[in-house]
């Protein structure tokens, strides 16, 4: 018997996870994603704020799987899903017959319907986005530095950052580190320091997710990092240059978007229930309602998990997702009598807890009711994620130049690089 | 009495060389380059070939001067220079006058009159250019694992430098053990270690400047690495994947030009000598005939030394150009009477050896006329560029890289990004 055919979309986080869980399954596993690294989001906002080189967060897909034989790599992207006829259609490789397909494609960034904003405030994603951010906010000194005007010379000085997630913490406290420090005797003309950086949410606080008191710790540690909080401030339009909020117009020479993200395009042509943000409506046991053999992971999947709690698009939810798809496909595999499915494992999110970083040493954890805050979340925030970075060469990378920037102030990255 | 303003053009090695050694000079030196990083040339070769990270070799040039107060860095591109009027203009922040000018913008790819080949055979001389090829070469080993022509497969697979000087020979040592040992098994469809790699040379032997049983190491070390080495190989003609040379016709999709350099146009409308590849015919003390103010120094500069021999185009020249043109200007400041100049030292290079590696515990080296090769070569490559690379966290990162590297055979920076 030929063995089953599974077609993995995307190496993220839930994919990569997938396909090592099946190590030992009799099954070929095609995986497709259209870049040929896995990346360590949780780590992007540093890329873009000149922490990081782009390979320190990145590992090549192929070399993960380059000793598990069952796993086949291929560089393409998906251009439309035949669920019916089981069939992945792709850009250049024409298409793939499946048995059991898996949708770890991920989101994307996305502007509630305003995707004109696109153009003037770019989000954070890839490795593509992250080192756009970092040379047009390193370039927007460079200006800042030859300006006469005293007026452009603010503007060119001024960031804006829409929403108060932990993306959107990340980047403002990056920032503000950056101007204060890293950057405060590199010029002559300008004083660095007096550079603006806005962090504007819509909710009346930052860190929906988290307790209000780790909120309001954020909001304070952000305030005495020289960042501009404004809560309450949903963005009526951005322009060139511009970020209307209500009555307020701020004039930023760096816009960037990290309020919301949505799931490719691609999902609304499946035939089946997504949410209003685009994601696959999933079943208990992560496969796609009518197709036992389809299932959606990841952040791209919408799933009330068996407890009941909708599962949230993080890191670990996506591994965990992963790994339960696999089991339940391995089942399926294994259980004699081909064609009828055997009673599925239903899904249950085991909540380890979240964290994010607001600057150097303080970040905000809650894990198991207790909530952190201080340099003991953001020893613990170090530890969780340089022990998740994929690859060891990373870890050790990664961890020196953490260690330099902490003792030195100092971003290793700060290199402007294709200007074209 | 106002200080005397230097302007110097360029961040390479003369130009920050330069600046440094004018350390406690009372001028106000400008410090003019079109990108915001001092670049560590020598180990450009490694970013193309993914051994390392674009921000592991390059250093912030504000960050190299940020205390030194009598350094002003901006970031621009010089259109023109106008000797006679002691004027240099720039494209965004107008003209600057200076007392003394340093020139010491470098070489570019150069290609000896035949500027259509550039499409098809991009140099090395930049970041962006270096991401490039790594981009090129990693993504057509992707499309040879989907090709399902052979004849397609191969010339997807198969590499042509052309060039057998240092750049050449690193570059194409390389690529054989990314072929042969990094990717090989990574892929199902290809295996990678029948790539084939040329190395071009119109010379009788590689690496000219050396001495011959060097050369003759060289071709046996790259032969058994797996590269196919051509002397005696002028090329005729490139076109889109194709290099002719005499009557061989080499498809491929990789075609890397490291055969020959030369200076940026501007030096041709100077009104004064320069050299074919349009170097600047210096004086004894480095200064361009007919203006003691104007100096040109590192690889822009046709220099005769002292000794009678061309300074060649290496970066202790640089170094030690940048530093003699400071103290000629340093002398001339300090000179009791301005207007008349001080009788002037004359530019003497220092040989202190020079080496090319060729592949993992491989190079070649010459010094004070002994000669190494192998590991013992290889060590003191290894040892000398870590020593020259600017920045504590550069070294350190770059040290790391090369031990995983080595022990590993592994290369870190297999990512390939700004796909577009």
């Amino acid at each position: 018997m030929a063995k089953p055919h599974i077609v993995v979309l995307g190496g993220g986080f839930a994919g990569i996870e997938f396909c090592k869980e099946l190590e030992d399954c009799p099954a070929d596993i095609t995986l497709i994603d259209r870049q040929n690294h896995h990346l360590f989001q949780p780590l992007l906002y540093q890329v873009a704020s000149a922490g990081l080189a782009a390979p320190e967060i990145a590992h090549p897909i192929r070399s993960i799987f380059s000793k598990q034989q069952n796993v086949d790599v291929l560089m393409d992207e998906v251009s439309s899903i035949d669920l019916d006829n089981k069939t992945v259609h792709i850009k250049e490789g024409g298409s793939l017959a499946y048995d059991y397909l898996v949708i770890g494609l991920g989101v994307k960034t996305g502007y509630f319907g305003n995707d004109q904003w696109a153009k003037y405030a770019p989000g954070l994603k890839s490795l593509d986005d992250a080192t756009k951010i970092r040379r047009h906010i390193l370039f927007a000194f460079e200006k800042a530095e030859k300006a006469t005007d005293t007026r452009e010379r603010d503007r060119l000085m001024t960031s804006v950052v829409i929403g108060g997630g932990p993306t959107g913490v990340e980047l403002a406290g990056a920032f503000a580190e950056i101007a204060r420090h890293v950057l405060k005797s590199d010029f002559r003309n300008i004083d660095t320091s007096t550079a603006k950086i806005y962090l504007v949410e819509a909710a009346p606080r930052l860190l929906t997710m988290y307790d209000e008191k780790l909120s309001n710790y954020t909001e304070k540690k952000l305030t005495s990092l020289g960042v501009t909080v404004k809560v309450n401030a949903p963005v009526q339009s951005i322009s060139e240059g511009k970020v209307e909020l209500g009555d307020e117009v701020i004039e930023a020479e760096n816009i960037i978007w990290a309020a919301g993200v949505e799931a490719p395009a691609l999902t609304r042509c499946l035939g089946v229930e997504t949410d209003p943000g685009g994601r696959i409506i999933v079943d208990g046991d992560l496969s796609i309602p009518g197709h036992p053999e389809a299932f959606a992971v990841g952040d791209i999947a919408h799933c009330i998990d068996q407890s009941g709690k909708r599962v949230p698009g993080l890191c670990p939810a996506a591994i965990q997702m992963g790994k339960h798809a696999a089991k339940v496909i391995e089942a399926d595999i294994n259980h004699p009598g081909s064609g009828n499915y055997p009673v599925r494992k239903q899904f249950r999110y085991f909540d380890k807890g979240s964290m994010a970083t607001i600057g150097r040493s303080a970040a905000v954890a809650e894990s198991a009711g207790m909530k952190f805050d201080g340099f003991i979340a953001w020893l613990m925030w170090l530890f969780i994620h340089l022990l998740f970075l994929v690859g060891f060469r990373n870890k050790i990378a990664v961890l020196i130049q953490w260690f330099y920037a902490y003792v030195r102030y100092r971003r290793g990255a700060r290199i402007i690089t294709g200007m074209g």
